[in-house]
């Protein structure tokens, strides 16, 4: 036995609640992270609490400035700690995901700022240019140049092939002049530039001096004097100021005039200018090059999807500690229950914990996945890697939406669960929605992705369709369409509460419901298209209740697949399989409640039974899963100096910790600065009134 | 014709929209709020505008301390121009409710500040106290004393029973002695009482020497001296800090160690204790005197669903007119279309519109039913009153949570829609999601209320069952209940799209939907009874699926009726019943979404058709409104200064106005102050790194 490895957690109120559970949540620790990786993101949380440069108070009022100050001065200090080395990264990936994980719980703002210029920048220069860039890389590295990533213009995000921002080649001096044509192009939301970043990898339409446009290319400008970070001569620089969240990066814009850099800032992977100014590429067609040139940008929504999660195991902490601890009215006026409890708390909060097991298995499975991808690609067995590239699309642009939405929405319930004290800043439910909401807008708009996806499927069907193609996918998250047929004559068969309380229920009816909506939304384009709609007003009419929830069904489908393999695998520790399958059956019925309106269209529910089995069978499921949910919370919890807020903490003193911290706030018990303001100058009830 | 005290808007990108509106939106103006409200309202609006104490830069970073005496100021200032006099008010309520939602629009911290002292404090004393207690009020209304209400503690909310703050008489002094018995009965969330508060109404359990406990009563207890703002002894009172919004108010809280108030600050409109000690009450049943001391929150809830609609107006504006000038993609590459012209964009955003037309018809009847309720109160009619009560409690308990949580979903759905810009702080619709949050929370959590609601449609049921008593009430949201049995009956029958389109359908389904839902969740409630739980624990199990529905579809119910009653009454002008009526329909079909599960559960729907014919007629309704939305949103919103987003301005010049707000920013083109951090200091990689 290595229990001794992973810590106990202080007693308290929440003792009531551990020892009902009905399993060992070291042993799940074990099973989810595995021995060393616990220790090492032990080893992380101790170092930065260890830190005074990372000491805060829950909820304290920073000043944007401070803010961005602080996280400047914080990932200075990371990099001396660089608790992953290039050479642990590369031996084992997942450390690295894990390390970033670790620094999200504490900020995200923190991860930004240090992925933006080493991994955005850096990877897109190393990616996108040659050797000649090597120096680029060299100098982010050891921070000697400070990096961001332009693309996104102040008129055009999801539009990338819009930009207007132009790199016009001038062979007298051999150099590209870089020119924003009005403000409208000024590049815009780029973390790190609003006040750090010396060098941008900006994207602008490349123009050779016979006038000929050549398309969207990126180019390395320099836009801060490193050694007094104030801006470069043409370039009109700065901050965009507040946002809703991660207020310690820096987003900012940029206008360039008549900005000068040598020929070789061109990142030429995809397409290079001659000194004399001829265009040069290694592809014909100009929409494979985009493709490729944008290629980079693909593994971000992998990741996203994670950091979601991240964000909504940090807000399930808070509320279900919060909800074990909190005791609110009871049978008799003389003892009160804990919130959680009542029915209601349960089904608010469980089906979210639920998911939050389910997306922990789907977003390590699509890393993996996406891993499996890069590796083809370096191997450069380009046939295969060109299906696994489309199939990673069209996860990675399904399962951001997923992740966060999922962790939008369960942050807001958790919020709310919570009461008046989840509206208390110093409890950080605030901030974990505010910091995770630009992962449904940043690296595509979740409503624009998901079109991708289901273009992905749609193509599926018309290969087999027309083409007599067998359906069968690298990463098989279509492969049961071949099926369709099949499928689609199939109909829901439980008879009892106790025959929905298995995932194979919910999985069942979601292939049913990818096939109907594939079908569905291929007839509906088609009505569209005889219609004499072109094919863009076609797609654009077949969004609402087909091809978006066809790409959600699809993406709830891969993601419960997963986690039902995992629950049903022998390699699955006897001891967790029962709280895993009821998880996993919880969170297939959960979600399949937002489609039931679907099944009955399509008649694979009929009667009153269906609806009434899966409700019942999630209260039921709930209402098991109850005695368990402070246990499967700590088993995703991070340290309660990471977790920073009062009601989350691990021994459930909520009430202690909440007091002692509004105790120690700025200036609590002093009377206002302005104190004066109400004793004197009493106002005159109407005498600014107009008089008439 | 009186079309010129309405004034034109700017042109500029969304007259393209303007230009195609089916209606006169001066006309809805004058239709929604009258020629006098308008004038009134710009009156106001410019008052402020006028004013520099109200002026504001977009998405400015202000401190906490700042924000709440700047707040304070501008309470001050209002009293000076004090808007609405008592004599307008008493004259015309609308008018004392069209100033708060003008105030609102600009900033709740304001409004809440104001009315917590003279509203909440005032009218408490005034309502529960008697002639002995009139200073307070007058001294409130010139601000010699600041007032607030103290009821809930650190660890009780909605349990307001539990209360555990004491207040024992003391006979010798003829005081009573105020006390907490520990900071967890810290009276806690109270709104003005972290800075500013004088004087609060506290409820405390009432003992008399015999050692008795009457139970909850409240008292007017001194904690600063209204001097010096200094605490008074023996009371710990403080700020609790940072909240997710409404930072321009003080929430505190407050300790009482042996604080003696003279015997006549007890409110002792229900129970008084006589110089010597003994307790009189006009009242027999202890929870008859707790009911009616606590009946002075129930008005709260009414204007609470009211500030929600005014917060998504506010939000609506933003994103519609921001769809309607941002153009992303289009048919061809040369030429990009309005994102308002995407079927999804439409799908997202204009049912929320729909909504909040609803809305606004459906807080100004519930306002007028409360109004009514008030004068029979005051008419001592006590028998009707009682069933007025009785029934407005029932409404504003679900219409709390339908506003709150209609403007929550829909902020969200609109910071969405406005990608990247909406997540800018300076574009405010995350401080509008921020201040409306805490409406899902106070007087009442949203989830607790609604047991209050179905409890009372089914003691509607169960009087009619047991005692043959007919369903009709004061303010007929439950009369239709008693044709239950032939509603039951009745099946959706429309064929076409067409017949689709028009509100009586949703009406007609939502008529039944509550008809099935009551009787669904008495038979569940039975069953629970029957298997031996007790009252507490049955209805706890009855909640989702059931009593919750319930409550939430008869409220939809009463706004839709009410709604449809409007767009097809003969004194709604006729060039505004299209719009109105498609609104309606759009509204009713569009609620009706988040039931259809159950519409088919219970075999009102059967097959393929009813899902497919109420999804295709709200994406023509979407599709049909959507050159209305523009014009639309123009009558909801208040002047470009109010609204304070960039991106929202009437002129929908967004770009410019953007820019221009970054541009003013602070220090928004400096180099940070702290940029030898950078240029110095320079991290070495792995320095801190443990040597192993």
């Amino acid at each position: 036995m290595m229990n001794h490895n992973v810590a106990d957690l202080p007693s308290g109120p929440l003792n009531v609640y551990r020892n009902k559970a009905s399993f060992n949540w070291k042993d799940m620790v074990r099973f989810i992270d595995g021995e060393d990786i616990y220790l090492f993101k032990q080893h992380v949380f101790k170092t930065l609490e260890n830190d005074p440069l990372f000491a805060r108070q829950p909820g304290e009022d920073v000043p944007i400035e401070k803010k961005r100050e602080v996280n400047f001065l914080r990932m200075k200090q990371l990099l001396r700690y660089n608790f992953v080395t290039k050479e642990e990264a590369m031996a084992n990936p997942w450390k690295a995901v894990y390390l970033e994980d670790c620094l999200g719980m504490y900020d995200w703002a923190l991860v930004a700022k240090l992925f933006l210029s080493l991994g955005m920048f850096g990877a897109t220069v190393a990616n996108s240019g040659s050797s000649r860039h090597k120096k680029y890389v060299e100098n982010t590295e050891d921070m000697r140049i400070f990096g961001c990533f332009a693309l996104t213009e102040l008129s055009h995000g999801s539009n990338t092939r819009a930009m207007r921002t132009t790199a016009k080649y001038d062979p007298s001096t051999q150099e590209f002049v870089i020119n924003s044509p009005d403000f409208e192009a000024a590049k815009f939301w780029v973390g790190n530039l609003g006040k750090t970043a010396t060098h941008a990898v900006v994207y602008a339409q490349l123009y050779t001096p016979d006038q000929v446009c050549h398309g969207l290319h990126s180019f390395v400008v320099p836009v801060r004097d490193p050694k007094t970070l104030l801006a470069l001569p043409g370039v009109l620089v700065g901050d965009m100021g507040k946002k809703l969240g991660q207020n310690g990066l820096d987003n900012g814009f940029a206008m360039f005039h008549n900005v000068r850099i040598p020929r070789e800032n061109l990142l030429n992977k995809t397409g290079d200018v001659t000194p004399d100014g001829r265009y040069v590429t290694p592809f014909k067609d100009p929409k494979k090059r985009f493709g490729a040139s944008l290629g980079a940008l693909s593994g971000g929504r992998v990741y996203i999807t994670r950091m979601a999660l991240i964000n909504l195991k940090l807000a399930l902490t808070v509320a279900i500690r919060f909800s074990a601890a909190r005791r609110q009215f009871g049978p008799k006026d003389t003892e009160e229950i804990p919130v959680l409890e009542y029915q209601l708390q349960q089904w608010r909060l469980i089906p979210y914990l639920a998911a939050a097991y389910a997306l922990e298995n789907f977003t390590k499975s699509i890393f993996m996945n996406f891993v499996e991808f890069q590796i083809g690609q370096m191997m450069k067995d380009k046939s295969d890697t060109a299906e696994m590239g489309r199939e990673i699309h069209a996860i990675s642009c399904s399962s951001k939406p997923l992740g966060s939405w999922t962790a939008q929405r369960g942050i807001q319930e958790c919020r709310e669960a919570c009461g008046g004290h989840g509206y208390l800043a110093m409890n950080r439910l605030g901030d974990l929605r505010d910091d995770n909401d630009p992962n449904c807008t940043y690296e595509g708009d979740n409503n624009v992705l998901l079109q991708q996806t289901s273009s992905y499927l749609l193509s599926w069907l018309h290969a087999k369709q027309f083409d007599g193609v067998r359906i069968e996918s690298p990463f098989h998250t279509v492969d049961f369409l071949e099926e369709s047929q099949e499928i689609l004559k199939s109909r829901f068969t439980a008879l009892t509460v106790d025959d929905c309380v298995d995932s194979a229920v919910p999985l069942a009816a979601y292939k049913w419901l990818v096939c109907f909506l594939l079908e569905e939304s291929q007839k509906r384009l088609e009505q569209e298209r005889a219609l004499g709609n072109d094919d863009f007003e076609a797609r654009n009419n077949c969004q609402v209740y087909y091809c978006r929830s066809l790409a959600m069904a699809y993406i709830e489908h891969t993601c419960l697949q997963r986690f039902h393999e995992l629950t049903t695998n022998q390699d699955t520790p006897a001891g967790l399989r029962p709280v895993l399958r009821k998880l996993c059956a919880l969170y297939g019925l959960w979600s399949l409640s937002s489609h039931m309106t679907t099944l009955y269209q399509g008649n694979y529910w009929s009667g009153r039974k269906p609806a009434e089995l899966v409700q019942m069978a999630i209260l039921t499921l709930c209402s098991q899963l109850k005695d368990d949910a402070v246990a499967l919370v700590d088993v995703l919890a991070p340290t309660d100096f990471i977790l920073n807020s009062p009601i989350g903490c691990a021994d459930g003193q909520i009430y202690n910790h909440l007091w002692s911290t509004i105790m120690q706030g700025s200036k609590v018990l002093e009377r206002p600065s302005w104190w004066k303001e109400f004793c004197s100058d009493k106002p005159v009830l109407g005498s600014l009134r107009p008089k008439l």
